[in-house]
């Protein structure tokens, strides 16, 4: 992995993917006590930084590879990522997704042209499922993180951030990235240790699957102990990946942990603030910023809005719950 | 007014003003049955395309008139704009508003510093107030769209438009306006005769509120029977500017008119699809573009998302009612 990766995805994603804007508010920097600065990833087509990744990873593939179809794993916003860069090329896309995903996510995937195929967390192995029909069908397995085209992909986010900030006067200062397998993480790490090393990639978590933020601490991978699940599914995975573990290990700063509730005020700060859409597992970049100001450093603060899929009745009631 | 205007104001904007992007979504697309391009200035600064025209108007003060500050009346959007550019350039705002606006434009006003002065819309006679504190203060009226140097910073936005739409291939189709007084309308229209001539503004009004539709079929000025009100605040004036009037009579096509139901609808649709926060007046464009296809002409239209102020209870309300 390497910054030449991620400038052949930039070049591949034009004109597909877009430059997503990065984002401010005077009220958010009264809360936070600095500057924050917000790269709004939820405005990227299929509304989350997954977009980037799926289309990495699919125009990656050799065109006879690719006719034969693609197959992921996820809850959701890698699925729809895969699934609109799949269509895209018209390649055949297969998505397994627990049967309790968010169903904006399900719709959505389904609605981009994939064959979606659900399974019961508790008594399916999704990886059987996945197997055999990769098998049947010579599908090409498109992981969501741990997957170097992917973190490419995920890397393109960070060159804007890099242009982005610059142009906006930051050059030094913490960047909270929403963090589940460390897919994004790594790949905005790579993309600024070369385009802005003053800024310092730091991941940020829900509690209880604080995986990531453990296994820095720790020098090795740890693991969750909760199963999967929760409000912020987006980023909830058991582990680090074995590809984005030790980038980040060498290149993030200590991680950071928010609860659920957390996430869901900051959800109501930037549909007031911001006019933006988040949901939970987006906003705990934010989250860190605006309620653990004293666990970041510097002068300005950067974080991730990764993704904007959420059910209307979640939305609603997490403005009714959490709106001053 | 003209394009030397515009060009000057952008000028005076640049690094101030947000550049908004045009997004889109497939889904959108198949609704309204052809391309459906969304520029969202709902992200801009103060959450409203009145950022430009409040940055423009104080920015074009001569330095002393500005140190004595600026006064304005507004239910909230251009309020905020204008108590952002005073505050930016350390001048006085006294902003007029209903005591019925919404509290988050209310609150907003404030919070920019501006002092907030609330009347009675049935009982109390605003410019009075408001001609009462200017004179003793020595304010200037910066009023909301019947001024040249506000309709030249609204008319930025068309400036990016026509850029945007012909990088994303659209040079020709209906270009929505939502629609109040005209100074948004105008200034896009004013853009566009100079730098997209393909493209054709015709503003968009709520039901009872539709004087700009009226007046541009009967070619003279014509008065909204109700008082101002209802859900799009935002957009309701009692008549058309002088100044905008004949700017829209002369480049502008025949107008469309939504129902406050469509509204609402369709900021429904621009949560679940583009992942952004419109009003309801902010939101009358694109459902026009969504749910009156049939008389919106060509293969592509663009419409705006004026604006994003909307209180949380409301918009909470509107996803439950609204989201399929």
């Amino acid at each position: 992995m390497n910054i030449d990766m991620i400038d052949a995805a930039a070049a591949r994603l034009k004109g597909h993917i877009r430059r997503t804007p990065l984002l401010n508010s005077p009220f958010l920097d009264e809360i936070a006590g600095r500057r924050v600065l917000v790269k709004a990833e939820c405005l990227q087509v299929t509304g989350s930084f997954k977009g980037r990744g799926g289309w990495s990873a699919v125009s990656a593939l050799d065109p006879d590879t690719c006719a034969h179809g693609v197959i992921a794993f996820s809850s959701g916003n890698h699925a729809q990522g895969v699934a609109f860069a799949a269509r895209s090329f018209g390649a055949p896309a297969v998505i397994i997704m627990p049967s309790d995903a968010p169903r904006a996510k399900i719709d959505g995937t389904r609605a981009l042209g994939a064959e979606v195929v659900l399974y019961d967390r508790a008594n399916e192995d999704r990886d059987a499922i996945g197997a055999r029909l990769a098998d049947e069908r010579g599908l090409t397995l498109i992981k969501p993180f741990d997957e170097p085209q992917v973190i490419a992909g995920q890397g393109t986010c960070g060159l804007e951030i890099a242009e982005q900030a610059a142009e906006m006067g930051v050059e030094r200062g913490d960047m909270l990235v929403c963090c589940g397998g460390g897919g994004f993480t790594s790949g905005i790490a790579l993309a600024l240790e070369a385009r802005a090393p003053g800024l310092r990639v730091r991941p940020v978590e829900p509690e209880h699957y604080d995986d990531v933020a453990r296994s820095l601490a720790s020098g090795r991978i740890e693991t969750n102990r909760r199963a999967p699940g929760g409000l912020c599914d987006a980023i909830v995975t058991p582990r680090p990946g074995d590809l984005t573990f030790p980038i980040m290990s060498r290149l993030c700063g200590p991680g950071l942990v928010v609860t659920e509730d957390e996430a869901q005020r900051a959800m109501a700060l930037a549909f007031r603030y911001l006019r933006v859409v988040a949901e939970p597992g987006g906003a705990v970049a934010l989250a860190a910023a605006l309620f653990h100001p004293g666990e970041v450093e510097g002068e300005a603060v950067i974080v991730t809005i990764s993704g904007g899929n959420v059910d209307a009745g979640l939305f609603a009631q997490t403005l009714t719950r959490f709106s001053a």
